[in-house]
């Protein structure tokens, strides 16, 4: 067995990973990526994937594959539910496709679940037996790992603290609420909403015009966190907006799970340490006086799907899933 | 083991009960309940309870008690944390005072998880392995079953629907919180705004003012529904608004956590189908297109504590926890 290696594989909305480990090592033997094109297919994921995956391995003997996927999955059955940037997915046996393709037994989870693993086995989650883990990036998306096992929920949809409530009167999100987290603290939003700002007001938002040279088009969630760093009132004003949402959808979070730790991990937590003092601020507002929790930067940062694939395998091995 | 018996002991808010069942049973043999007076305290409660205790059991053998306590506990160390309505309970060891007195291993756990474990293993919980019940009464309490097993928390404070915030700029609560459910959805606090509004302006909620012949302290929970059901728009309004802000922390807590089943109790829940429609209603908004759960009303109703507290003997002494 130790002379094996475990295979990991990311499927994200806009880019590929593998990495292969020997059994029981901590750094991987190799990691090898690649960018979406523009319109991809599952088809082409699974193909660009699998030459990964190939280039990778070079004959060795992989024991076990884990997969992290970039939207809903059916766990127990290894099925891919669909994916909300990509066609094809729809109920898409991974698994068994995989299986079929690397000769070595597959396990498939969702991306957050799976980054949530990663970072309790790898990262900032070493130590607590209980925690959320929620990555706010182009979406606010969340993996519970509850008595040291990731918590799937009855149709493996559990963590989307994204899509909680918490300002009802709040703009309306995509999916058809008002007011989640996702709606108001994820980068994408958050960057529309300060183009809408200075589309209406011509004289607000100087620094966030001269960062982009006058192209709106090209403000994002980065571009936010440099202006609020340089002291453009829009910006700080966004940031501070969804650090408060997403600090209230923590609390309340904790108050109904009770975890020992959160993980905060995704493009937008580099956003200074302002952010997260407000994210902080709104999460002690939130919580019962009876209840803590430890409010931690992820440390795996783009690998925590990786490291949390490898981790899926390894409970695999052990027969601990 | 088959001819002993097994107590259960449940300190409420307002009244303590008592009841005691053989092992093995699915009815009393017998229950006594006591009201509190108007100024309990912690020793009060206890001399009270090991009176309707001793009366039940009368010398017979009682191989395990268990307790529901009416506020945050630390089950492990079965030490109430304290009473948010009773002096003298501050990190009181009540499992060891009870052994002592009783003879028999004792557990205790606070009201909402017992309840819940009670309608698991008893009531409209049944054959649902991940359930999240909530009482909506007074307050608004929640408690967890998880795979079959009560969950608590790392403090054991898992639960909290009633403290998680909804409308950000809604009205303050006594937590210091702004808009959480308790604040909307309670039959306290709705009758207080029900007569706030009716002290302002003496032209509305006439049906709700016949029905308390005009003395508006009068008015609770229970007129408030009986109020709505002939048509008070004052009344209608605010269970609409406690229903909605209801149903909006359960459909947070449903993305969140992802259970199967949803259980209501308390007096609040007998407000009527519009209640109940409404509830349903804002529930289903919230939820994710890929998140279910199913919306039932409880079916021990005030039982639910003492059959919960059999439950948890019966796990301590199946060696189940």
């Amino acid at each position: 067995m130790t002379a094996d290696f475990i295979l990991a594989l990311d499927f994200g909305g806009t880019k590929h990973a593998a990495a292969l480990l020997r059994h029981g090592d901590q750094s991987w033997c190799d990691v090898r990526r690649r960018l979406s094109p523009a319109t991809p297919d599952a088809t082409y994921d699974i193909e660009t994937m699998l030459a990964l995956a190939r280039a990778l391995v070079k004959g060795r003997r992989v024991a076990a594959v884990g997969v992290s996927f970039g939207g809903p999955v059916d766990f127990e059955r290894g099925v891919v539910r669909l994916s909300h940037h990509v066609p094809g997915w729809e109920q898409f046996p991974l698994a068994a496709r995989l299986t079929q393709a690397l000769g070595a037994p597959v396990v498939v989870d969702n991306d957050a679940n799976v980054a949530a693993l990663g970072e309790h086995v790898y990262g900032a989650g070493q130590g607590a037996r209980h925690l959320l883990f929620i990555t706010v990036s182009t979406g606010v998306g969340g993996g519970w790992i509850l008595n040291g096992e990731p918590w799937r929920g009855a149709e493996g949809m559990a963590g989307e603290i994204g899509h909680t409530v918490v300002v009802p009167e709040g703009p309306l999100c995509l999916c058809g609420k008002r007011g989640c987290v996702e709606r108001l603290a994820s980068g994408p939003y958050m960057a529309r909403d300060a183009r809408d700002i200075l589309e209406r007001d011509p004289a607000r938002g100087g620094i966030l015009r001269a960062l982009v040279a006058g192209d709106l088009t090209r403000i994002d969630g980065s571009v936010l966190s440099q202006a609020a760093a340089r002291g453009d009132p829009v910006a700080s004003g966004m940031l501070r907006r969804g650090a408060q949402a997403l600090g209230t959808g923590i609390g309340n979070a904790a108050n109904l799970v009770n975890p020992e730790r959160v993980i905060l991990g995704g493009g937008v937590t580099h956003a200074g340490v302002r952010w997260w003092e407000d994210v902080r601020a709104a999460t002690v507002a939130t919580l019962l006086p009876e209840v803590h929790v430890e409010l931690l930067p992820a440390a795996l940062g783009d690998e925590a799907p990786l490291w949390g694939a490898i981790a899926l395998a390894q409970h695999h091995l052990d027969g601990a899933l």
